[in-house]
């Protein structure tokens, strides 16, 4: 089963990348560009079938490994592409 | 408008961020993990409202500065929390 688990800085956390990748993009002439935040993305493939648990696994790796929760926040979704 | 653009690497091309995580996940006692892709999340606040025209201006960000389309591929969803 696929989990996808996605972790961003948490609001109020100053995300230097984000604004570098903001700043780029406004030298390369876009305009109308707010705010930018940058985050990661891991894509795990679980041999857990049950969605619940799937989720709850991949709950425990954030929280262990793949997020520092002191300033990231994360989000987790199961199944799809 | 909020509009996410989310960067993979190609199926095929080697991830080692993937495999480095896959492994310390192992290493942490986690069983059942197949493949593990690493990514990166790009949130923007666009000044721009048309959902439309959003979608194609961080679809033109993506192809010039946030994506390597030789080795990675881009998906972007607008809206949203």
């Amino acid at each position: 089963m696929k989990v996808t688990v996605t972790v961003m800085l948490k609001d109020g956390v100053l995300d230097p990348q984000g604004k570098a990748i903001g700043h780029a993009l406004a030298g390369l002439g876009f305009a109308g560009i707010g705010e930018v935040r940058a985050g990661k993305v891991i894509e795990l493939d679980l041999a857990e079938t049950d969605p619940t648990r799937a989720r709850a696994a991949a709950e425990t790796m954030a929280r262990k490994l793949l997020a520092n929760t002191v300033i990231e926040r994360f989000d987790i979704a199961v199944g799809g592409a």
